[in-house]
């Protein structure tokens, strides 16, 4: 998520499905000759590098990383309390 | 671990310790003028991502990211066979 809370149609949000439906969202973007972003929060940041790496390597070796950037972003929770979450940015272009 | 096997008496490495203690194992390095190298693999990602993201927010303002690179290292099992394993270091500068 953006700092605006806008969601950008070339960003791909990890979650908890199996690792290969998120390496195909990506190369879907990619296979338009659009930068890629990859979004993850938390645990699933390990998950991301994964998403990266098989595609850059097994899939799309003309590929490269743009930027890589890592922030803290602030969560409310149920309770009213808020919570530091730590999360990943992986930009990835065609060429 | 870099390419050539040689551990950096810059670098930290996360294993399954509490956050904090990599967070201060970096302020020793950061506190000495010199950059450091935070490096973790596989599920460990995520963790060395909040280690760098506690230290610059909490504890050393001035600090940036230098560069943040990520990778795929191949391991050996123990049956022989190998497997691939994600892998990232972040580089952080004291200013």
């Amino acid at each position: 998520m953006s700092k605006d809370g806008k969601k950008f149609d070339n960003a791909v949000y990890i979650g908890k499905r199996p690792t290969m439906n998120y390496v195909m969202a990506v190369m879907v973007i990619l296979n338009k000759g659009r930068n890629c972003v990859i979004k993850a929060r938390g645990r699933r940041i390990s998950h991301a590098v994964d998403v990266a790496e098989i595609t850059l390597n097994k899939f799309f070796p003309t590929a490269k990383y743009k930027d890589i950037r890592i922030s803290t972003e602030v969560l409310p929770n149920d309770d009213g309390s808020k919570t530091n979450v730590s999360s990943m940015e992986i930009e990835i272009s065609p060429n």
